[in-house]
């Protein structure tokens, strides 16, 4: 069987599907980073979120709201304004929660040793209860300090996306230079170094340490005989 | 190179370290689970913890405050009381975030076959900033509110765990008696068939879906040609 090829017929047969997130498209923080990533024989993308700040609303009675009891009362993948979440709240008749998600990507790789550059950490939020049976919990001076936290997270988040990209891409030239002069396995040790020695001359600076490959049954099709493997990317803790 | 004595080496090595984590020893609630991994020739555990309530102060000057920035108010591994919260809350000079952060698990894998039978899910938690340089920004009540909120979730962690142990487990079974009937390939296909299946059956009681395989940079040791890969394991959304 030629793995290539039926990554490839896989990789297009996903790309052209609809997008069947709420939203239906890719977000503008991300868009880039997807392109880039699509445009290499050896990646895919099957979902992405450049990172949002989310109002839901848990009711306590299943029927009464959407999906998985559970309705959203705002959605932004930019910074918030405290009026319209205010605004939002008067809505909830459950128990409200602000939360601050950052990037998520989905990356489908061709084989193991193509995950090997995806600068990976972990996951960080904020999560924060407002409402208990539709009754305001918190002082609107807290909403406030909230909200300015959320969209430093935001700010933060897209300069880690940017940051992530600039990685990304030299990490992908510099591996199409050594296929071109090293064997195989020369390469996966030249990368592991490569980033095992940034990260000590300069903790701070590093792409991202975590490498995660991740058998997401959800985003697999139903052929066993998977012919890639799938990489989940978080962004750093903050 | 014999990879399985290598890994066994490597094993035994880490394993008779000393513990290094604050704590100085593995949570109760994970003992059992990482008996289990450890019991297995394909596994051994770097790092856990069963889930906790802590309760941080981020600084404003670094100088001040303990570990990047940040000292730990009040940390515990069980559900936990609002007077002790409060008094630790006295002793906040900048801005304190109360968290709830579920099980943790890092594992090293002999092989990347051995990753399959581990079920992973995403994070979750609680994140809720609580005072800003010192001075507190809700009321008793919500504290009170979010210690149940905090409670609850460490008691459905607690589930969670009883039921990854028994998933596993169970897991483990059935992969000792396949191995003497099976192909290395069948095995694979057939743990994939049938964690799908269960999903599609009855989603809410599936031991799980996502597995992640990680080149954790931290704990690795700095021998590029590493004996074992690195699975992490974060509990299932709630």
């Amino acid at each position: 069987m030629d793995r290539s090829a039926e990554f490839r017929r896989w990789k297009a047969q996903c790309l052209s599907k609809a997008d069947l997130s709420r939203k239906g498209s890719v977000d503008e923080d991300v868009v880039e980073l997807v392109q880039l990533l699509n445009g290499r024989e050896q990646f895919f993308t099957t979902s992405s979120c450049a990172g949002r700040i989310i109002l839901l609303d848990r009711g306590i009675n299943g029927s009464e709201v959407q999906k998985q009891n559970c309705c959203w009362l705002l959605v932004t993948h930019k910074p918030c304004v405290k009026d319209d979440v205010i605004v939002a709240l008067k809505k909830a008749n459950g128990d409200a929660i602000l939360k601050f998600e950052p990037l998520v990507l989905h990356v489908q790789c061709r084989q193991l040793q193509d995950a090997q550059i995806l600068a990976v950490r972990s996951t960080h939020g904020l999560e924060v209860p407002l409402t208990h049976k539709g009754k305001l919990m918190v002082t609107e001076e807290y909403i406030n300090f909230l909200i300015k936290i959320a969209n430093q997270k935001m700010e933060e988040n897209k300069k880690r996306i940017e940051r992530f990209y600039n990685c990304l891409q030299h990490a992908l030239e510099k591996e199409t230079i050594s296929m071109t002069s090293y064997p195989k396995e020369k390469i996966k040790e030249k990368n592991n170094s490569s980033y095992t020695h940034k990260k000590k001359r300069n903790p701070e600076k590093a792409c991202g340490k975590y490498i995660t490959e991740e058998n997401n049954k959800e985003l697999e099709n139903d052929d066993h005989d998977d012919p890639g493997i799938s990489v989940t990317i978080f962004p750093e803790d903050y």
